[in-house]
């Protein structure tokens, strides 16, 4: 097995995510040559998918303080908080410290360090309701980390169409969740689709230095577009298009569903849904 | 010069349109065997290229009925008006009649004739407001037509990523005029994104028969594809989007714009975007 191949098998042991989840952190992780002994914000951490993957990376004098705002009963099949806790029970728990809590209110905390290494972002920016958000956020961030790094999916398949129902989807979960300020719906993986040209103007403004950004193609297997197309074509999520007040947008966010249908149909009786690829990029 | 190329030349020479877009329309018509004097009822004819086209097939013996409700100013570099009359005044002027009418109207009208041998949308469902006035069309026509075909292009790049810009500029088009029941914009050439199946469905409840559908590629060179994702990278479109109310909404729009951007930039330096495929149906 390799080094890398025995990492994952680690990881997984201690109950981490599938092969390719852990696969796809290692690899946009990789990328940022994290400091061994780091001191690491993590914000937006979920179940923890990075936070293992950061806590196995930083080594054992490292530490990463994950911190997320959703409900802890949250997440199917396990909860944020059996998976939080089932990684603080195991081999990775005393470099591991989670926080239920918004960024803001966890930095004006007595629990937040002066300082951190990084501030990492991965796959959290498009559960944001907006880049504004993301702006106060990293504003906040300033002065409180050395650097940021950031990861989130971006809408450019760069020719490969087995990514496009995934495209798609993220565009029509973004369509309903942008209809009101107040009406968005918790179980889309996807509020808003906010795209690097947006992410890299509000890190300017917030005061932050551009360093390096990159592409990372999706792990092979990575489940995300499937999981993204597999709950817009849901009976439940066309029943909540259809509910929709405006017979206009009902028409137009049903159309999109069934360009989602027609872009999968596409790739054959079996088709294999591509995850979109990942823009990452590092700021100081 | 072949039969087809010596066609697209008599009718350029007539004011009709570019080449691709000639070559386009005869290879939508001629999939229907249109039966030579036949009287047609064209909906939504715009300037007339498809009109033109119509009139080449039919003969000396058929007619084409031609009409739209957009004003007889609207249109550039020629307007409607300015258009309708050169195929007037040219040598297929007394096969055509153009109305500027709703199609209710018109078919209240004493202008119209009890029976057509055929009504025909080609390139004009997405210029209506959505799939419910449609069905009222369709309905109307019931009765009216021997046989009703549809032609309209299709969210479905079937593999070929040089379509994608288009199909994204669509989609944005449409996201904004989807907002609200009297917000739209004239200028936009897609009010809407119709899908082949929301159609199929009107026309059922219409009380039509479904015969056949089939998928036309663009003919080469089409420039339609071209223009939309011109329109959607204009500064114009950009302001529009900028004056959105809703800050979620206009980053909605805003991540659309730069998908549209980013779709294009892959094709390479000398991006050639390419039209959407058509889907085209009949029923009795």
């Amino acid at each position: 097995m390799t080094s890398e191949g025995s990492r994952i098998q680690r990881l997984q042991d201690c109950g981490g995510p599938s092969k390719p989840q852990l696969q796809h952190r290692i690899e946009i992780l990789k990328k940022w040559d994290l400091m061994p002994g780091s001191r690491i914000l993590e914000i937006g951490c979920g179940q923890g998918d990075c936070t293992l993957v950061l806590a196995d990376l930083v080594g054992e004098h490292g530490h990463i303080t994950a911190i997320d705002p959703a409900p802890l009963d949250y997440g199917a099949p396990m909860t944020l908080g059996e998976a939080q806790s089932q990684l603080k029970s195991g081999p990775y728990g005393n470099r591991i410290t989670f926080h239920q809590a918004n960024l803001q209110d966890f930095l004006d905390s007595g629990a937040s360090e002066p300082l951190y290494d990084y501030a990492i972002f991965v796959h959290s920016v498009w559960y944001l309701p907006s880049v504004e958000t993301l702006q106060s956020m990293l504003l906040s961030l300033r002065g409180r980390a050395k650097q940021l790094l950031l990861a989130e999916y971006v809408l450019d398949i760069r020719g490969d169409i087995a990514a496009l129902p995934h495209m798609i989807a993220a565009i029509s979960q973004a369509e309903f969740n942008s209809r009101g300020e107040h009406s968005f719906d918790r179980n889309d993986n996807i509020q808003s689709i906010i795209s690097p040209e947006m992410i890299r103007t509000a890190a300017v403004h917030a005061g932050w230095e551009f360093q390096r950004e990159e592409i990372t193609e999706a792990a092979e297997g990575l489940e995300d577009g499937r999981w993204e197309v597999g709950r817009v074509l849901s009976k439940e999520y066309l029943e909540r298009s259809e509910s929709c007040a405006s017979k206009r947008r009902q028409e137009f966010a049903n159309a999109l569903i069934e360009a989602v249908k027609v872009s999968r149909r596409v790739l054959g009786p079996q088709p294999k849904v591509k995850t979109l690829p990942t823009w990452q990029c590092s700021w100081v």
